[in-house]
């Protein structure tokens, strides 16, 4: 089994489900509970807490759990939008954002707001001249991830997020992508609202989070109504052993995300694959080690998806039900044909240069 | 440690651990993805839709996985309530609904949406005949819990349901205390639509489940917006390990619940607690036998508190930061002062009428 789809989801390692086992079946008080149970999960919780806002150079009490980066999405974008309605309708994205982020603003359109989206060049990049053109008096958010992740391609989204700052408009990124694998400070990068997810950087599956600067003075509505939870922004029993868990491989990413040997992977599979076909390297100059965007015109994909042994990403994994190339792709100016040839090959801990040769061996198995 | 708060959360048995690990660790791949590796993660999930939905009398295409109950309720309310607003904006819920029912309406009331509280008699009760007298033709849903969450109390919800049905008004119940510890069947209840959680009984935390009835014909708008999972009414990556803990939780629940049994606990613990004080159970004759909510006027609450030996919860667990008397008690009549003797004492898995006796014994050192 050869995976190459860390990008759609990584494996917890067992040494953070060690950590999150004894709050599963032991310390399995509900955080709210005033009890003692209750207020020993809350303390795990809180740390939890620290470490994300600590990793990103935010406050504690700037972050609100959510069940993944999709509702963290959701609560950025829905949060500020709503709340703000009478302030300004305009919101600034990109047409090469992640589906979820396409199908938010394609309902806060529905409910009157009108949103841009700006085009990427034909690297997938989103450049802040092409925000600063767009942007108005009544934009009140712009919202850009910071990598791709079909393309791996990083955004300049200090550039983003100081034009956004200096026409006092809010600047929020999806960085399921980029959390753990690239340094973000919020500050440094004007960053007012950010959505990580954990089961992208070897957490559990079922948690996120969302970073809204100044948590307390800003204005956000929640998506999900509860009984008071995370100061009314979301509510639903706080899944204490996620969040743990989440906290755990937070702290622990030094051991499971190394980009730099990932980028010696990622040549040992290039050089590989360069013996068998010629390819293109969709994605830019900017793109991150782990993700490979890769065009091979002699791809028998027919072929590769009958592989059980080949776990590989054609588009977006997140969508890859659908058939249609896809809207990342189509942006960039790839055409049909070429989306049918292209892959999104994303490598993660466990591979060495070796393993890499050897995947990339079996892969030309399905070039003709 | 005497855990008596078992309708705040419960453990999660190793049991049911041990069938997670492997989703965590190794067949950690994404569901939505096409490659044998995500379409086994994919047959998993659905494996546990189909438990649930068997274990409530529904197809499994009428179950969409949320993170718990509380997004559960959201999607079913809003859900509904948004997607029917020119039908019309008449809710009927009551006023003893768990805090985030009340926080949904009260969100709705601000979006046109006019809601009547139904109120309980002195027993908790939400008679079918209450419900008959405030509902009108631009009525578009009744959401009444099926077993309240601090007083125990069973609602007639078939009769409920009977009645939405006959006057074409959707029926919501939220059975997240209820849920595999009585028996179900939406059909013979008239359920439209129902919300339940895994915590509340042995699965993990952050995974629920709403039934929708005829899903694929309902219009229901998504309250999480994402890239097409669940048939694009609920977004982010299908969380496989717990969904698939919750139908093992499920498809184990009579080894972890025995509503018999559990009568047995609460019996021999009253019966030990009368040596001690007298006491009246609030919630009427109805009330499940794991919930057992009571009020003892010579209760030292100040002790029982800076008690760590005794989890219990006073007032609703979800709330118990709140330091008011609980909207539950007050419905029913309860005085601030009978409030703050009044504890929800809940039993589960592991007591024995022998354990709940010294249990008892344990809570009345706080008895003056
Ligand atoms: C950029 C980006 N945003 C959002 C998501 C959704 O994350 P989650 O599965 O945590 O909801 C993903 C992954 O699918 C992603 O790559
Ligand atoms: C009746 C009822 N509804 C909803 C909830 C919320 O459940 P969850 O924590 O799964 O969101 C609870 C428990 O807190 C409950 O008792």
């Amino acid at each position: 089994m050869i995976y190459l789809d860390y990008a759609a989801s990584t494996p917890l390692p067992k040494a953070i489900l060690e950590t999150m086992i004894p709050w599963f079946c032991e310390d399995f008080g509900n955080p709210s509970s005033s009890h003692y149970q209750g207020r020993k999960a809350a303390k795990a919780v809180e740390r939890a807490r620290e470490i994300i806002a600590d990793k990103i150079g935010a406050y504690p009490s700037e972050i609100v759990f959510t069940s993944g980066a999709t509702e963290s999405n959701n609560l950025a974008l829905k949060g500020i939008a709503l709340a703000r309605r009478d302030k300004g309708r305009h919101i600034i994205t990109s047409s090469i954002e992640h589906k979820c982020i396409l199908s938010i603003c394609n309902y806060l359109e529905n409910e009157g707001f009108e949103i841009t989206y700006v085009e990427p060049n034909k690297y997938g990049e989103i450049t802040s001249a092409s925000i600063s053109k767009v942007i108005r008096d009544d934009t009140i958010i712009v919202s850009i991830s910071h990598v791709n992740n079909e393309l791996g391609t990083t955004q300049p989204i200090r550039e983003i997020g100081a034009l956004c700052f200096d026409k006092g408009v809010l600047f929020h990124t999806d960085a399921a992508q980029s959390f753990c694998k690239l340094d973000i400070n919020v500050d440094d990068m004007y960053i007012d609202l950010m959505s990580v997810s954990a089961h992208k950087c070897y957490g559990p599956k079922g948690i996120g989070a969302l970073y809204i600067r100044d948590l307390r003075e800003t204005k956000v509505d929640p998506v999900i109504h509860g009984a008071g939870q995370e100061l009314g922004l979301r509510g639903g029993t706080l899944a204490s052993p996620l969040i743990i868990g989440m906290g755990e491989a937070v702290s622990q990413s030094g051991l499971y995300i190394d980009q730099v040997a990932i980028g010696e992977v990622r040549s040992a599979f290039l050089n590989e694959l360069g013996k068998y076909c010629s390819y293109t390297i969709n994605g830019g100059v900017s793109v991150i080690p782990n993700i490979l965007n890769i065009t091979i015109q002699k791809l028998d994909i027919q072929s590769l998806m009958r592989d059980e042994e080949l776990a590989i990403s054609q588009g977006s994994a997140c969508s890859s039900m659908a058939i249609d190339i896809s809207h990342v792709l189509r942006a960039i100016g790839l055409s049909f044909e070429q989306g049918e040839k292209t892959l999104r090959i994303s490598l993660g801990y466990g591979y060495t240069p070796q393993k890499a040769k050897a995947a990339a061996a079996t892969l030309a198995k399905h070039i003709s």
